[in-house]
């Protein structure tokens, strides 16, 4: 069998666990890391190729690129412009229609393959979702998350001057909306209600009630387990009242992971272009014979 | 905007609910109804043309088969090879791999679609089975179905000799175990004996715990509601634990109805050829702008 090779680009919390994610699938081979700093190799990568660019791998199928969002789209284009396919956990639910956009006209160009926003959600959430949405077109959908540790808002705490270690909790209030916890040490020299102020009219926490609070150490509150549910009460045909639910609580970046390399599976039977997840067959991002996996599955 | 015409094929319990599913969907139209005995016109038919054969019928664009399960092959090969696209809701598991290979012979010969086994089992836990796989792919995914009536399996009792009227419960034990129970009315002439001993050794009942008991009125019994349970424990990369769950409460040959007409829409989408709805993607069988699906619900 010809293994797909993929490199991790960048090796943070989430590029950790997609290795994880690689080695446990027969059809994956780790082609090498992808480092800001290739000379910081952990013993786990000692028998791979870390390198700081991906120039400087061979044979690469796809990157699955495990930088913060805001730099997704200029590591896509450089990968998909090479002739490597791409996925990413892009997650700024209303930046999502460009990106794709984007990296389709990249992907049709260089005949290459993306999946972009490829996580929890947006990602699986996002399928079930819709499929919800066809199951009982009327109706509403509520996605609550938590309790539980966003990586994406906490990146972007980070990001915010003054903050020295971040934490951002997701609390479920039901209906959709949620609570912000967030929990912050202050760099020296910075007053921490400046920053508190800072972090509620970011972008990512603008639209909830977010409380912030200094603490001594950040790491000792870290738990990444994390949970959904997602619940629609809707309409199908002319017949009410049809109710359905999806619950999760799972660890946050292993699931992550795990639906990134799925879809770097899915990225090798695509016609070139971007993708959101809702857009690839579901048997595309298993592994094993189709007529298998039929029988096994449907 | 160019309405898809569909037939429906068939009109008892499923038929019924498939006409609601496709006056409340803005992209479609009613073609006309095939029946074996088309002078048998309802109110709710009259404005519409009511026929003995789908070629009676003029530009139809896809049949949704409302036939018992075991005619669908026979059906859809018609049509098939008529120019017009299918779907059913096959529900017989171990015949779907051959089916498939059927139709999809006869559907690439005469560029048409097919969508078999589209109901919700199999259908959409299908795809939320085949999700629960790529998501964490070491465990165990159960599947409880029910309180509630089972359609095939009571079509399947309904068949046997001496039955007059039947219904079929399931009833979940967890662990994806369950127990049916069966309420009959015998007809004159047929010992009640006889006719359960061959209700538990037909293929659907075997290999269960079946309970067969003889009633005065089947239909008294009757409430369509059902619902499903599916569950997960499983391992992300090498992370354990991670709790997948989905359950549902519907009445189920509105939601089995409303998939069947979804999976009509996918059916203009794909290419000639047979597909279960693992392989079609989600997006498909849902009416809308793709970019606007996008935004809303990825």
């Amino acid at each position: 069998m010809n293994k797909i090779r993929a490199a991790i680009v960048g090796y943070g919390n989430i590029g950790q666990y997609v290795l994880d994610a690689i080695i446990a699938s027969p059809d994956f081979e780790v082609a090498g890391i992808v480092r800001r700093d290739p000379s910081n190799v952990p013993d786990e990568l000692k028998k791979y190729q870390v390198v700081q660019s991906i120039k400087e791998l061979k044979d690469v199928s796809v990157a699955v690129l495990c930088t913060p969002t805001r730099s997704v789209e200029e590591y896509a284009k450089e990968c998909l412009a090479l002739g490597i396919n791409t996925v990413d956990s892009y997650d700024i639910h209303g930046g999502i229609v460009n990106l794709r956009r984007e990296l389709d006209a990249v992907g049709k160009a260089n005949n290459t393959v993306s999946i972009i926003s490829a996580g929890w959600d947006p990602g699986t959430d996002s399928m079930i979702r819709s499929m919800f949405e066809f199951m009982a077109p009327k109706g509403v959908t509520y996605t609550n998350f938590g309790p539980g540790m966003s990586m994406g808002h906490t990146v972007a705490v980070k990001a915010i001057k003054g903050v020295k270690a971040a934490l951002s909790m997701t609390i479920p209030l039901g209906t959709s909306i949620h609570r912000r916890m967030v929990y912050i040490e202050v760099e020296e020299g910075f007053n921490f209600s400046d920053v508190a102020s800072a972090i509620k009219s970011d972008d990512y926490f603008a639209h909830d009630e977010t409380h912030v609070m200094q603490v001594e150490n950040v790491d000792n509150l870290k738990d990444m387990g994390h949970g959904v549910n997602m619940v629609r009460k809707g309409v199908s045909g002319a017949t009410q009242n049809q109710l359905l639910d999806f619950n999760m609580k799972i660890n946050n970046p292993a699931l992550t992971a795990q639906v990134l390399v799925a879809s770097a599976r899915a990225t090798m039977k695509q016609a070139p272009g971007a993708y959101t997840m809702i857009e690839v067959p579901v048997i595309d991002y298993i592994y094993g014979d189709k007529e298998a996996l039929i029988k096994k599955l449907v």
